[in-house]
């Protein structure tokens, strides 16, 4: 199949899909290198939902794929270019995201990671959610590993990996055929190198139509024939108007440590929001998440006004580790926090190995990774949300290091 | 507004614009990020003008965006993708410009600026004119400043910064409607970076049909909420025909000083040019300028002939340093002469903040910067431009440094 | 000539081309940059054969060219975006290539060469055939030389060059119109910088119809007006199924010499080969090649059954140095052998300038390659192969190096 540009197929389906569950799902390919294939835009539309796909123009994002999911009540931004982070999410009044001094989505063929001292990702930093990994995620600096030969290697690791600046091989879009209709983004990102890491991951930004909550579902598998560490953070970022002062942040908390002396002098204030201060020097908090029964953990993020509130839910199995990243600098500096649950913390990989925090796959092994997102409007599910962290709580005491970890 | 490929607008006015100053500017946007448009092609045509936008193909120039304003006299050529660079200014048998080994107009995608021991931004050295900056310009090497966070630290600047290889965010043609029915292309480049700086360049490069004679005029504005350094230098280069043996630069000169001890060795004849010299190596000057009343200075080129030249004036107060940069190899290798206004000197950073010579915008304050270039044709004409400069001079000694500074 | 996208030529010459020598050799062009042209598809049809240019989309492959010849018996994959390297060479059940984990034709623009601590070049890594070069190959690790200006100087080099991932500037297909109308495509790459090198690479792969050989001959000029170091290694890599437990690689082998005390392990089996073998640290063996009255020698990689092989021939003056890479590592890892031909051997440029293998090129100088490819079916044409390598060696004793050389 050739390249399609402006290429648009509009299914007026007034009442929705067919019910029917002996019809297949529906699959749409929007990107393909095994097909050869890459639309240039395209649209599918139900009742009240539709599915958009337009290519970016101008600056620094010449030639972005942009994917819109409307359920009726969310419009989820996927970058497949980027890949497949998500952008932003929009319903009414509410957003996740935020105001990033990057504001192009950036080509990665213009996102040098070596530039700024390995600070490059910062240069196309600014979607609501970028995966940090897989080969390695967290700070810059110099790691030193086994080189497989029997020696060990050092290596300059740039911030936060490559994930996030390869584009996806394959797109698709799914609509299940059986009720409830989930409409599916899948985008399958490889991170394989000669002499390096042979990662795939198989992502799913999915929701059902006219729902406040959808799901990013995750697997990562080593195609390579040998063991092989990843890391993987989800970096979920909230700006304005969900965060502002006295927004607050509401986690199950085992252990709370500052990740540097910086942070140690505001711990006791560790969950709660100023407005945009010109100057304020990013803290950041790690996180031992307490879990339910099975074994299941998340966190809210609650304006001030506690009328509106984002919220996520995943697996402590599979993401044993939550970062809160505060950086509440001037508006036009970034005004942002993150909540990054992980299978580690972001120190330098070096760090996180020493500390056991570097899980490694088997040849062939596969893991999966699902993050639950709901928005929350109105006093009342708002304190439901917070109330559902707080059961986790429940009366554990929270152990809090004053002191940043002897590295 | 949808991406138009082959897109051609020919308004055949054949007597030029209405002169009636009711009327509104006509303004044609041909990149925006914002209204997610790009143009391939494009074409407005007056009676004796036009103004052309094409898109390059092949090589390293694959997708770059090519801007030519004629106003009957000259031919300039504006490089959207590069930053709002100006490759090349043609006029009969006169040409700004040089042939650099670089032949395509490369695509700031294949440039790697880390490339090469940080000399990255030679691999796509040719225009006639490129802005180096913003956030730093001059010398790679290693800078030290204050991190923000109290303390110290060090990044290893590339040549010449970053704004050279930004491909602009906004384009837009502008014919005004009031005489002299300026033309004007008019481009908006963002170096904004989380933790980095925020700095919007708007620059307009402009002519009135049948002069002889351009400006080039940008205001850099800091978008962030910190006061932040930064760099520009107009590197403005010209090759043959107009540079050649004999051909000389005429300055009104305060001081001259040797940027290294080798252009040291040659000080006496910096004003005059050699003939293509295989093995030749740099010589760079460094020059504070004399001024008119009202703070104005200028330079021009006079080719050996004395009959072609090309002149450039500017505010001292905007761009209070002048370089003068000698390279007359071969000219397989880049016979070129550089005459760059600056806010500084091409210096590593680090050299040129311990002089004083970096200077800080705060939040939300603009600098201008303008340059006016001439073609000067004729003994008579090239006289004038020559003496006008020779004014400025006027009985003031030169200050003649016959070393180096001491770093 | 514009641009022009889904340009199809379909010239049906059912018989073959005009045979008559008066007519000139058809041309057609289908990158220029010369003439602002690329061609999205293309293709032109004979009889028996056809080359065909299509563009490749999805993942890391966005935007990339190939052509394919085919000339009834081969198909010849070349990717212009990529240094005109020939990624794959089919054959009925015979192909010339491997499996690599990279699986797209990357796009040089998303190829940062300084990744992994110099390393990123096997981020695009998984041709048939890769020329590294031309101003330096090997591996990556700082080198010392002459700065030009009487000093010297230190570069950090990244592995095995650049022209791997410099897009072909010109690109045409050319038709002889005498028999037997061999088919070539011709392709232009400039490694030219300022302050840098100024070589530029003309490569022509033909093939004539109905025949299993081919040819890549190639042409290196220093447009520079100073002499000119330079490096090329014909990077020519196999896979499975030629590649397989016991196949067997035939060389004329005057001296061998093991890269490394890894190597020098296993040096008595260096021309055997095993199954893959998951963690399989790599094996790199330098040979010295014997050569026939014309100073020609050759290579022939045989499978274990010994009915077929690939043979590669060349003039020892032109590449005086063999490489046999052995990296017969798991599948999924990259089951691989390299047969590369060479003006030097893979050491960093400061260790072969050292031992005098890094040639020179005055200015204007040119120096041509050239490479003989047959691929050889039943046990009768793959024994002659073998003897044909044989008789070169003669009975000419290998003088084995049981240590690597002393650096």
């Amino acid at each position: 199949m050739a390249c399609c540009r402006c290429f648009t197929i509009l299914i007026a389906l007034c009442f929705g899909l067919p019910a029917s569950s002996v019809h297949a799902d529906q699959r749409y390919v929007l990107t393909s290198t095994e097909q050869n294939v890459h639309r240039d835009s395209w649209k599918l539309s139900g009742g009240n939902w539709s599915v958009e796909k337009k290519t970016l123009h101008g600056g620094k994002q010449e030639g972005v794929d942009l994917i819109t999911i409307d359920n009726g009540v969310l419009q989820i931004d996927v970058v497949p270019t980027r890949g497949m982070s998500v952008y932003e999410v929009r319903s009414g009044d509410m957003r996740l995201g935020w105001d990033s001094p990057v504001e192009d989505i950036v080509h990665p063929s213009l996102i040098d990671l070596e530039s700024r001292g390995g600070l490059g990702w910062l240069e196309g930093f600014n979607e609501w959610m970028v995966r940090c990994g897989l080969e390695f995620a967290g700070h810059p600096g110099t790691d030193e590993f086994e080189d497989g030969a029997g020696g060990t290697t050092t290596r300059d690791l740039t911030l936060h990996g490559k994930i996030g600046n390869i584009p996806a091989s394959e797109v698709e879009v799914i609509i299940d055929s059986a009720a409830p209709h989930r409409i599916r983004v899948r985008g399958i990102v490889y991170e394989k190198f000669f002499y390096g890491p042979k990662l795939k991951l198989i992502t799913e930004i999915s929701v059902v139509p006219g729902q406040d909550s959808f799901r990013i579902d995750d697997t990562v598998e080593n195609l390579g024939a040998q063991e092989q560490e990843f890391q993987i953070i989800y970096h979920a970022n909230f700006g304005a108007p969900l965060l502002g002062a006295g927004a607050t942040v509401h986690a199950a908390v085992k252990s709370l440590t500052p990740m540097d002396a910086h942070a140690a002098e505001s711990i006791d204030g560790y969950a709660t929001y100023l407005p945009p201060t010109a100057g304020f020097v990013e803290q950041v908090y790690l996180v031992e998440p307490l879990t339910d029964e099975h074994n299941r953990t998340g966190a809210v993020l609650q304006n001030a006004a506690a009328d509106r509130a984002a919220s996520m839910h995943w697996s402590a199995e599979q993401l044993p580790y939550l970062t809160i990243w505060k950086n509440t600098a001037a508006t036009e500096d970034g005004y942002v926090t993150g909540i990054e649950p992980a299978t580690g913390y972001p120190y330098n990989r070096k760090v996180e190995r020493a500390a056991g925090r570097v899980p490694k796959l088997s040849p062939g092994q596969k893991r999966q990774f699902t993050l639950d997102i709901g928005l929350h409007r109105g006093k009342d599910n708002v304190k439901a949300a917070v109330e559902q962290i707080q059961s986790l709580q429940g009366d554990h005491p929270v152990d809090v290091q004053r002191e940043p970890p002897k590295s």
